[in-house]
């Protein structure tokens, strides 16, 4: 195996990208035989690998924020959670809980997460799915069905929402995104939404 | 009944101390023969009746404002409504409003009114006063225990609560003088706070 050599420059160019550390960015770059497009890649998974592992970990810090509207029609306020209260000052922290209460205001969630959704609450969405395709193969019934509550998921819950700013990620693929680049664990705790008089 | 010439300093002061009309101002100073003091008493009693009346309309405007007090660990959110537009834009609207939330954020109100207050909830209060002021005389009992429900509400709801910027006033209180001053019935819809981590 040949030694490959990685520029100073190279390895720059990658921290800047993906705001992973100099040694991994190295480490990526070796592997990838000096092939940016591929040190990224190998960055993703393991980052992805590492965000699993610290969303696992205690959320006591972080901060509340809110957004008014224009016309002061529409408010949201969220509280956004992570592990210190250096993260919680973080700037990219900051515009990251910025952009959820904009995510908010413009998308209208109703939860969190899925497993805020209550039991009727579905039970009516799989009724009303089930509705709607009488009459087919129940095979395919279950498939059709099990697919209008993913679409329901995607528009009701937070994290299951394509992110405005982005919208071939979810809000989810964005904060696990976040945990890699900030390297802390962070949880959206709760949000409200106002609607002037609805 | 002699006449008793006002002068227009005279209704110029009443004015911008009560906010008062300037057709009223005279009218009351009339009625007071002069007397500054005795014409606020005229103006404030004439304004209460027609705050009073105000609060029957229906208030079908308002803003969504909020507050997140500095360090990023306390939020509010108010929805205060009005009748029209007009006032929704208006100064001193706004600036009772943002009183408001600094309200909520300092004194921690639990119900926007009593009329909120779950009945387990007063059920839960009254039994503890009693339990507080056994083995007196029961008339004496009732008023002690009456004392101590008036004295939970002024804790847990935002209209009873002492106005903290002006605390021998309640926010009601405060709210039936701007009612009186914009002109327009407004109305706390409803507000929520967030304290991080709890």
């Amino acid at each position: 195996m040949s030694t490959i050599t990685i520029s100073a420059q190279a390895v720059a160019n990658l921290r800047e990208q993906t705001g992973a550390g100099l040694l991994d960015c190295k480490k990526a770059l070796t592997e990838a035989n000096g092939n940016h497009e591929e040190a990224i890649t190998i960055l993703r998974k393991k980052g992805a690998a590492s965000a699993a592992k610290k969303a696992e970990r205690a959320t006591k810090d972080g901060i509340i924020e809110s957004y008014i509207h224009v016309g002061s029609r529409v408010g949201v306020m969220i509280e956004v959670n992570c592990e210190t209260d250096f993260v919680a000052r973080n700037e990219a922290f900051r515009i990251f809980v910025k952009d959820l209460c904009l995510q908010i205001a413009a998308a209208s969630p109703l939860y969190v997460s899925r497993a805020e959704v209550p039991e009727a609450e579905l039970a009516k969405e799989r009724e009303i799915a089930a509705a709607q395709v009488q009459g087919k193969p129940p095979a395919a019934v279950q498939k059709i069905v099990e697919g209008k509550l993913e679409k329901y998921y995607s528009m009701a819950c937070l994290l299951d929402q394509p992110f405005v700013k982005v919208p071939e990620k979810t809000v989810k693929e964005i904060l696990t995104e976040q945990i890699t680049k900030i390297g802390e664990n962070i949880q959206v705790r709760r949000f409200v939404r106002y609607q002037l008089g609805s």
